[in-house]
């Protein structure tokens, strides 16, 4: 990188094309020449291994184990569940080599192809529950016009597959796997979501029901960011899955199945950045800080060597020492363009005081820091950005969120580029016609905690079933 | 698992029946309905990501970065490095959908699609050296008969490739990835190798020389277990790959490439493993040990606390404590099948004498142990276990090579399913004589260290140029 690009464009003034500059200049992602795939980059791909570690941890800990299945799906498997077909189908891509004839699909997901081996493997109550888990790539062939992380041909993800004797205990762990999906996003990537279940429009091709966590980009638009399905006992009929119980008789047992993707890097990339750039969570971040010297001909050797001292002091927090060629104020925009969270200043006068200059990339504070309270200060500031993104970022989620029970200020919140929550009857016909009218709101989901009256559909004036989130959406 | 299924056949007796019931019933990988592709099992899956922990530790010391690039890979990229297309072409699946007119391939390696990205991203020596690696699936349709893990239509790999000034630091590098390869062999799969330079008929389609580790697996027959390519600066030309030096000169920069992958996880199985099934090397094991208590009506009780307050102890060996209702014996069976290091037996006698009956899955030794000297007495085994596997297995490697300097002989140690250490030209045309004449015997590598003095090829009888290896692979 010998000449600086920044940002040509600010957040609030054209939100796509500052997003598409922020992934490539923030150096996340690159486009390739496959239309709709992607190249992640490094920074983007440490985010990616940091989710992996911490939901690896946490599936140990829910007993899942890890394992692969083939990327590729035999065209007969699809049509043994004739809804999750349909559904897939549309975006399948197949390879041109056929298999005795048959053609074979590149995995959009991989229910077919587990549970023709979960057949042969599930024999009795003994084997249940089972657990397991893959981190793969997927392809779905999409139509829609892409946009890096969030809608891409290619994407990884993880997903998990579970099948159980009752339809108790299946309920009790899709909402454990969601729940994890919104602490992780709480936790790690500083994202607010709004928990809650899809409607049957919206829910998975296959499922009985499908929970999801969403957020609300700065745009206005909704994203889903991860969904965890109950599938019945359907796949399970399809796929001949049945195990013998207690008394030795034979029973068709339950499944669920639940994911989160690389899509979440293009949300925190959303969500956390300015018009200077990107803002990782520390958490996650390639580097945690950047160190910039101030340099002087004379005081040169001496700044150096305190840089070099504090780089080895601070290993713990991948520290960047940039001593290259550049002007300090070159060497800052660059920093904050990737998002590292902190920087340290430090040139002679910093020396003689023996302090640094910190600088906060979330909020730009600059405060002077002693040596002698340099490593305790920064493990507070890092602490406290995580937690600062986190509910900024959730304030402006809350902002975005309006009540209505009326379907004209429904039509005016939609249009201002908000989020409606408002009383509705959950009916397919009815989410249609609110489809139509509005040129592509649709529900998001429906909150957990629902008030003991609902009242009449804000739009069809049906007895309303629940409140319902609604907005446009990726 | 209810009715119990062990070996069926003895591992010298009827080596590939062997092998492919002991993958199946250690529970490693099952076949899918995919012809060639297989279902990588939690135990055989935990392998690989001890690999990869491993792995990407020492990527980070040596500075590489992870990233990800797209499955898919457009037909014009393949044709602009001649050799590279044609040592491919055969074994490329290509999906049905098309891009523009043009066909896609499903990565049968990367380095068409990285270096495109490369050529974009690469500007000046500053950015040299560049390191990239990547944890993906391949794809190659093999028309060849398939093994699990050795053999597969897919399988799960990483490939590095970095870009250099000099052909010197190339050289240095190249060698530097292999020999990590060597270590991680040893050191976490307890496997010895060979390493040496592929001969020019065996090297990379493209590469200007490959480095290989190689194994010899029980049967007499070889397998590469990775290679590191330098691909000189081919590649670089044909993908445009240039930087300005100090002397704001333009100039083609070096490149090499360096892969292991799922395979060793194949090796790993033909190498340690007897009749009773596998032998877990006590690094990458999906458990250290398992506790089988030894159960007595009125003993009960009191053996099963202990036990489980041993499980607690033990936590950091992921131990399993096996309290089903099957008999000891069968138990011990199951575990000696799957290949976990070390059982602990516990039955109301060891309990009145404050002891364990300790035993271990490599030679099959009992030791009492008291209960006060029992973690140390684990770690020590462990440790010993570890060490023991890869010196057996080296003693196992080295019987099987031969020296011999007369073709006769040569043959003869090929028709005894032995590998041959032997003088030769190095010709691509003497290796297909000699191939012809074995059928199928072919060079493995040629070791770094030479003697002074080679003496005439075995075979043409020509000058030689270095001792080889050669033997039939798989």
């Amino acid at each position: 990188m010998t000449e600086q690009e920044g940002l040509t464009v600010k957040k609030s003034e054209n939100f796509p094309e500052f997003y598409t500059q922020l992934i490539q200049k923030a150096d996340l992602a690159d486009y390739s020449k496959v239309k709709g795939c992607m190249v992640i980059k490094p920074n983007a791909y440490h985010i990616w291994e940091q989710i992996q570690d911490y939901f690896n941890s946490r599936l140990k800990k829910l007993e899942v184990k890890n394992a692969y299945f083939p990327l590729f799906i035999p065209e007969s498997f699809f049509q043994k569940e004739a809804e999750h077909a349909q559904g897939f189908s549309p975006e399948v891509a197949w390879i041109a080599n056929t298999e005795e004839g048959e053609r074979l699909a590149i995995r959009p997901t991989s229910e077919t192809v587990m549970y023709d081996s979960y057949s042969k493997w599930i024999r009795s109550h003994n084997d249940l529950p089972f657990k397991m888990n893959q981190w793969c790539n997927i392809i779905r062939w999409e139509s829609l016009a892409t946009k890096p992380f969030i809608r891409t041909r290619e994407f990884l993800w993880q997903e998990g597959h579970c099948v159980y004797e009752t339809e108790k205990e299946t309920d009790k762990e899709t909402l454990t796997y969601l729940e994890e999906y919104q602490k992780l996003c709480q936790d790690l990537l500083a994202l607010p979501t709004l928990t809650g279940k899809k409607s049957d429009k919206e829910k998975f091709a296959g499922a009985k029901y499908t929970l999801s966590i969403e957020s609300i980009m700065p745009d206005g638009k909704a994203l889903q960011m991860g969904t965890s399905h109950n599938l019945g006992q359907g796949f399970a009929r399809s796929f001949n899955i049945s195990y013998l119980d207690r008394k030795e008789k034979k029973q068709i047992p339950w499944q669920n199945s639940w994911g989160i993707s690389t899509r979440l890097i293009g949300a925190l990339a959303m969500l956390h950045s300015d018009d200077k750039g990107l803002i990782l969570p520390p958490k996650v971040a390639f580097s945690q800080l950047v160190i910039v010297p101030i340099l002087f001909k004379d005081t040169q050797a001496k700044v150096l060597k305190k840089c070099k001292d504090l780089e080895k002091k601070l290993k713990k927090h991948n520290p960047i020492l940039d001593d290259r060629n550049y002007s300090p104020g070159w060497k800052f925009n660059e920093w904050e363009l990737k998002g590292v969270p902190i920087r340290l200043e430090i040139g002679p006068k910093d020396l003689e005081k023996s302090q640094v200059v910190l600088v906060r990339r979330d909020n730009n504070n600059k405060t002077p820091v002693k040596f002698s309270n340099l490593t305790k200060e920064i493990d507070k500031t890092l602490e406290d950005i995580q937690i600062s993104l986190f509910k900024k970022a959730e304030i402006e989620m809350k902002e975005k969120i309006h009540k209505t029970n009326a379907f004209e200020d429904f039509r005016h919140i939609i249009k201002g580029k908000k989020v409606a929550l408002a009383p509705w009857c959950g009916t397919i016909k009815c989410e249609e016609k609110i489809k139509d009218k509005t040129i592509g709101a649709k529900s998001l989901n429906i909150p957990f905690n629902q008030p003991p009256k609902i009242g009449k559909c804000f739009h069809c004036s049906k007895k309303a079933k629940h409140l319902t989130y609604f907005g446009k959406s990726y």
